[in-house]
């Protein structure tokens, strides 16, 4: 009869402390474990305006977005011409509507790193990747945003560079440093380019 | 006697529930250890072919290499002509053939990034480093495949840039975006140079 | 009596093989958590002496060791120029000081990346900076050693370029790619700029 018992106590769970040890570690694990499924995230911090450096940012950022990892652009100095609609110079001091005129219009001004032979480089490489069937800038900036790739301005770089909300596509957000390190150091995989 | 069974009781190893738990928890934290113990990655996305920019790139990936780090290099855009072995101009179309002609021979034909001077940039380098023994960018490249430095070219940027399997290094890898993000999100490091 | 005896043993913490797999685990585990829990790693290697690059490169640094990551810069080829507080010629061969006169005498005489226009660059910008009240380089460099930010100097690239450890500013340290590669794999973002 005690024989009974005794098997009895030795397929009892676990006492309370062991119990409550297992617990603590399986809600651990299950932490650990959870953070390392995350989708893995990709940071661009686009800083150039050449439209060869801006085509590899795009095409690195819709194809992560296509393999389901999440993906933020910052866009900062040079590189915020990629986000422009228009040109605005109401309102800006005369050292800002230099700057403003200096700077290209939008993304369907900018030419490759190389080559450009005063703008004849972009209509080159335009002419080679519609033969080649490769999307343009063009194309590839609206594609990111279907794909819900996420768009943040460097409001610091606007700053500097003398570009408003207004001149920029809609639909962005705006942000500093933080922001997009706070990402980055969230992510898997950050490139500066 | 009882007191003898009670006492085997209490030294019986864990019931079966409490085992289970056990053995799911040990399985879970060895795969967390292991996925940490893996060997750091590093992923470079070769893009410029500016001499001083690919010396630094093969640089990182030999020294990396050396220290078991798993090292993959993905040569997109510009940085096509540091994997040429020949030029080919036969079976191209008229703009190819152009893109073909503007483009370097090859590695041992880039020039650095500044004081490129018609050239004499690489002389003026090349001599330098000679005189500092430190490896030019021809025995870099010949000391990664030797370090198996995993070499991939882009086979998009090989469209745009008609740039052919034929013109390329043996021994190499083709692939798209996703090959390199694959890589790049399971590595420590990924650098845009 | 026999009862309350098997009850004891039913109270009886793990019996000891399950008493170490519970320690084993509980050790795994913390050891797990805390690698995720370290203050995430910021490392810029910093390759151009373009003014603007240099400038996102400080912004990112000290903005990133504000938010308590630890941050460490790499030094290499043309941005050992940011680190150069004079130039010494004595003691160099011909080629050296050539070298060493081309190259630009510290930070404050670099320009951008785009506009530099013969130096007009570098004064638009700073003109521009001082006006939106955003920090200079000469400023930002300062601020990025009271936020302890760790700056090392790479010693191939010193040899290289011909600059001395006499010609660079004080209190830094100096290293080659290992070093660097061993910060960044234990980092979360790694830069090249």
């Amino acid at each position: 009869m005690h024989g009974v018992e005794c098997e009895n106590v030795s397929r009892q769970p676990a006492d309370a402390a062991t119990e409550a040890r297992l617990r603590e570690l399986e809600a651990q694990v299950a932490a650990l474990a959870q953070a390392r499924r995350q989708p893995a995230g990709l940071t661009i911090i686009a800083f150039s305006n050449d439209m060869d450096r801006l085509l590899a940012a795009f095409m690195l950022a819709n194809g992560a977005a296509a393999m389901g990892m999440r993906v933020s652009m910052f866009f900062t100095f040079w590189a915020l011409v990629a986000l422009k609609r228009k040109t605005v110079f109401q309102g800006k001091g005369p050292l800002e509507k230099l700057l403003t005129a200096m700077l290209p219009a939008g993304p369907h001004r900018l030419g490759p790193s190389q080559w450009n032979m005063l703008g004849l480089g972009r209509l080159f490489f335009d002419a080679l990747m519609r033969r080649r069937r490769v999307e343009n800038l063009h194309n590839l900036i609206a594609l990111s945003r279907e794909l819900n790739v996420r768009i943040v301005a460097c409001e610091t770089a606007m700053e500097v560079m003398a570009v408003t909300k207004a001149e920029l596509v809609e639909g962005i957000q705006f942000g500093g440093v933080a922001t997009c390190l706070d990402e980055a150091a969230n992510g898997a995989v950050t490139l500066f380019i």
